[in-house]
């Protein structure tokens, strides 16, 4: 038995609790100051109001004041705070880690310096340990399709297990591992973020689709939809995706299994950046979108707005070709000003990733 | 201005007269004896029941007793036959065929040899020729997401067109194109193929999960749908399709490009591989399921039942790695033993396609 404390008390932090405890661990789940209702009903009534779930056995609520605690002896801890706390998870919890611990990260994102660079989030988070620390524990990713609702809910879910240190990951797949939850393991720590980074907006990208239909007044006569349109950029975000994620060093099976295809995959089958994506597809400027989910986080968009920074300084130094990403751009215009959602499908698939050989290209 | 003749009146080789009739050329489509009805009325109504559309101006229906005066003098000749009726092609069209001529391939399909080896359709047509006439004309097919009844109501649809002779693509390419039919080109003529057979079966195997998440009485009460379970069948399909596609000689820009991963997404968001596949999730045996389907073809049936003894034999002798195609063996099972839609989680990804690296293995 081991311990496993997970910070961030979130629906993705919260499903990861119900593999660990079903495997007998003891189990501490630690809200954020953003989590004292969702604690406050664990406590009263054992039910994660998000995940609309009864806490699975053993699983002990802890809120933030008790970090140290919930911390202290833990054998891997898990930070399943959103992208905008990796800052404070480093200041709240960095402290109080202690050597031989593994922090498995499930915050999707990634970060733009100033300098112009991508930074991934577990860096990010490493970056800002005491040295001490960061070089006395380990950190590992998760990447991979996994709505937490349905991991919660222990349907089969697959996903890749991610770390730099591959002798950790035996163990840490074992803590995990259970007749639902498969895991593989891999050491592509940049190509698993940059695909768990990018999904989301290009989820979004995908989904306003659904609403360039409908503003055209849904299937045609005959019954035609926009299944193609879809696909079209389907493809075209895999493109996207794979290309960054050669130039910042990772690997093409990364992006074509379950962290990069698989995922995309299902974040288009729904939820909140589908939504978003409807919304802005249906011609509603970016501004007036936002009005209409009051309150949501839109993962897509915030994902976009952190990295085109780095994006255009990496573009102007030369360091990424500016045709490679023509849909991340057009994103970026539509989400910041309030550009209307249209495509020059002719800018596409300019740039093959991997090897594309001469053989497949675009002769004008 | 150009002649194009479309050999097969279903809805496939009818969308391409679309965008050939817009660019200005002779269009004549010409139904095969199982168009009978589809020519009848295209020539009393010039509507086509199938695509529910009318036809686009200057099209030309033939019946397929006129044939060789459809075949003379055309610019490209378009295959739109199934996959059942190419040698009956190769008979009925090869003798009209004239040098300079380009057969424009759109059937779906392989072929196992009774030798144990698969075949492309573009070269069972072609190795059915008379020889004086094989070496005369050019080949080419179409690969990527594109529903036909979209194509036909001119929705952005994108797609690459393949030809082991890259010297005719620029003019093929000018022919089509137009606005809304946006047109790659590619030499990969094995991977487009086995991408576009391949993509039926696939898609099947997603949708089984539609029925599997029915039978179990859909979603739970805490709303959680089986998307994991999909996303992960997506992935591990688009492993296993890259896998044969290297195997036999294809590139990986195919697979991860509108071929592979963007053709294999439109195919799952509906159409009858979907149906047949949420028949087969939902328990029954393919003997009731094929009875729910009166009369209908299922594209990705008949493409395992065809591949299946050519996978088998090289298998048998070393050709193909036998972990690499789980989810092709569970589908030929299911599809043809009336076995029940289940998987084994831990099988899927063993094999990792196109150079994976030893960091990404699942070790025991």
């Amino acid at each position: 038995m081991a311990v496993i404390t997970v910070v961030g008390a979130g629906v993705m932090g919260t499903a990861l609790t119900y593999p660990a405890a079903d495997n007998g661990h003891e189990v501490r789940l630690v809200g954020t100051h953003l989590d004292e209702e969702i604690i406050r009903r664990c406590r009263a009534e054992r039910f994660h109001p998000r995940l609309k779930r009864t806490l699975a056995n053993g699983v002990q609520p802890y809120d933030y004041t008790q970090i140290p605690q919930a911390v202290q002896g833990a054998d891997v801890v898990v930070l399943g705070v959103n992208s905008r706390g990796v800052h404070w998870a480093a200041e709240a919890v960095g402290p109080h880690l202690q050597p031989g611990q593994i922090v498995l990260m499930v915050t999707k994102g990634l970060e733009s310096s100033t300098a112009g660079t991508l930074h991934l989030l577990p860096d990010v988070f490493a970056d800002r340990l005491p040295p001490v620390i960061r070089e006395q524990v380990d950190f590992a990713a998760i990447g991979g399709p996994s709505i937490a609702g349905e991991l919660a809910g222990r349907r089969d879910t697959s996903v890749i297990f991610v770390s730099r240190n591959e002798t950790i990951l035996p163990r840490l797949r074992a803590l995990f591992e259970t007749p639902y939850y498969h895991i593989w393991t891999s050491t592509d720590m940049v190509g698993v973020e940059v695909c768990v980074a990018l999904k989301n907006p290009y989820a979004l990208a995908v989904g306003l689709v659904t609403g360039m239909l409908e503003k055209q007044g849904g299937t045609d006569p005959a019954g035609a939809a926009m299944h193609n349109v879809a696909a079209a950029l389907f493809a075209q975000s895999l493109a996207e995706m794979a290309y960054l994620v050669r130039v910042m060093g990772g690997g093409p099976e990364t992006v074509y299994s379950l962290p990069g295809a698989g995922d995309l995959y299902v974040t288009t089958q729904g939820g909140r950046n589908s939504r978003m994506g409807r919304l802005l597809g249906l011609g509603l400027p970016y501004s007036e979108a936002v009005e209409e989910m009051p309150g949501e986080t839109v993962e897509g968009v915030d994902a976009v707005v952190a990295i085109m920074p780095a994006v255009q300084q990496m573009e102007a130094a030369g360091k990424l070709d500016a045709k490679a990403l023509p849909l991340l751009h057009a994103l970026h215009e539509i989400v910041t000003r309030n550009q209307a959602a249209t495509f020059d499908f002719n800018r596409f698939f300019e740039k093959l990733p991997f090897g594309a050989p001469e053989s497949s290209t675009r002769d004008e």
